[in-house]
């Protein structure tokens, strides 16, 4: 079983390749094409990927291109994602669209889509078809995901399932998806593709709530962004969307106060909200849920028809993924 | 040989087809995705797939999901070129940035372009492969294609081969890989492939240049579009780029004129920069290299190994898309 940290030498190795083997004009085009692909992410769709894949076999050159699919279609969503979010930073550096302009980030994020596919031609071909239907379905359901998100922008109130549904799209399909990718290339029977998929579903829905959690309840020497974050910006978040569906009174009150205040003291906005969260009981709420998620997603790995010990890499990453008493 | 009428309605029929079978949600992605496939437009590009299908082959079934693929990406590419280039109309109709807005816009191409590959994979699984490496180059090169346009727009000068290198790639590859995708299907042998690609190139190439030519010297009535708004918007097409380069003394002061002007009577600069160009042979200069790709087209269609018979219906095309004497 491969770790972590050899196939992600072995993907960078790849796209550097790629970029030295061919010849890419006009530069306008593709200058951000690989500043966006050498933006030191973690390669978790790739490597979760492979993962799959060296679930049911040991060889896993023949999901290299796949792998590289799914990495350059999540880096293409970042963004297209980072205009439609007017952001102008991502990972300390500045976005596409702030750096070249608007036209320049959409026109090479089209360009990156297409090669994504590109990549996905590379694979083995017995499995193109197959692996067209489950890629082609998860990338769809990432742009409704991101219609989703933002359509909550402009509703006042997001049901938990409206928010569970958006981060399912969002987030949670295309690494699904990767580690369904993966078992199709091992040869994987449709029972198997299916339980790793849900695995990865579960997953990344605990995940993505963590990721909520962590927002205001994290570490800030751990978490790596500025603790707080999303109450500033009134993000819907499942801490929100929940104490929004669960408060009344005067604390509903308070709530609504912060999210319509519009000049504010930003920590004083942090430590209100957050002990609006506290009275309400929210960080036990969501690490109930995130723990729901990672329970399910385990018990899916459970279903799996391959050894306990092959699953080893799996069921760890998502114990590191999923740190349930931060 | 099916005409061109039947395939039109064939398409459409299954545009309607693929949107009552499937579900689509949110409205807010796809409603924009239908609005911009229900536009009347003329369908040339599946339109020449299935004709350079029905070149080698009786029946073009087989050719419908591939066809649909090419059609679905061209109006993705007018989406998003729409809103690089600001344009708020098309057809008569706001365009979607305008209409929706920009991240709708964005967002609504993007799931066109997977849309795109959804109906690829749905060709004949024996040739997917053979499509989807067409496919992605001709796709991949429509990108560089608008970007090269948009470097022109910063450029003061701009030679004849890189002004036809940029249609080539935005406009040409398209409607050429659309023939050799359908005579892919047909089972045409490698040469024959490449010849009907060449002729789809050359074709298209005359046909942009005839748009060029019409916009100045057409019969407002005919051509459709207002005469002489792309010597307006100092759009640089073959006549504008022409005159450039052989212009000197007097002309080439009067014609930099016009182009710096910031204020003035738009009949007047339509006016004199005809003169200019008139004074220059542009539009013979323009209409001998509409006549020598159109030439070389039909050239590279006899080359082909079927019947002359066969070929009628594209030959006959050709000399619709192309009116040597307007």
């Amino acid at each position: 079983m491969k770790n972590l940290n050899t196939l992600h030498e072995i993907l960078e190795a790849r796209f550097d390749l790629y970029r030295k083997e061919n010849s890419f004009t006009p530069a306008e085009l593709y200058e951000p094409v690989f500043y966006t692909l050498q933006n030191g992410g973690k390669r978790i769709r790739p490597v979760l990927l492979l993962m799959g894949l060296n679930l049911f076999r040991e060889e896993i050159e023949s999901g290299i291109s796949t792998a590289l699919a799914v990495e350059v279609f999540h880096n293409f969503t970042l963004l297209h994602d980072d205009i439609m979010d007017h952001s102008l930073q991502r990972r300390n550096k500045p976005t596409v669209h702030n750096k070249w302009g608007v036209n320049t980030a959409i026109l090479s994020g089209d360009a990156m889509m297409i090669m994504a596919y590109h990549f996905l031609d590379k694979s083995p071909a017995e499995f193109l078809s197959s692996l067209m239907k489950v890629f082609n379905k998860a990338a769809l359901e990432v742009c409704e995901g991101q219609q989703l998100d933002m359509n909550f922008e402009n509703l006042s109130s997001v049901t938990e399932a409206d928010y569970l549904e958006m981060i399912r799209l969002k987030t949670s399909v295309l690494l699904a998806a990767s580690l369904q990718l993966g078992s199709i290339i091992g040869s994987a029977d449709l029972e198997d593709q299916e339980n790793i998929y849900q695995f990865g579903l579960n997953l990344g829905l605990a995940f993505q709530l963590q990721d909520d959690y962590l927002d205001t309840y994290g570490d800030q020497k751990v978490f790596g962004k500025r603790i707080g974050n999303d109450i500033l910006t009134n993000k819907k978040t499942f801490l929100l969307v929940k104490a929004h569906e669960i408060s009344s009174g005067e604390l509903k009150e308070k709530l609504d106060f912060w999210i319509r205040a519009e000049n504010f003291d930003e920590s004083k906005k942090i430590k209100e909200v957050t002990s609006v969260y506290d009275q309400l009981n929210i960080a036990d709420l969501a690490r109930k849920k995130i723990s729901h998620f990672h329970r399910l997603s385990l018990e899916k790995l459970s279903k799996i028809k391959v050894s306990d010990d092959r699953k080893k890499l799996l069921s760890d990453l998502a114990g590191q993924l999923i740190i349930r008493n931060n």
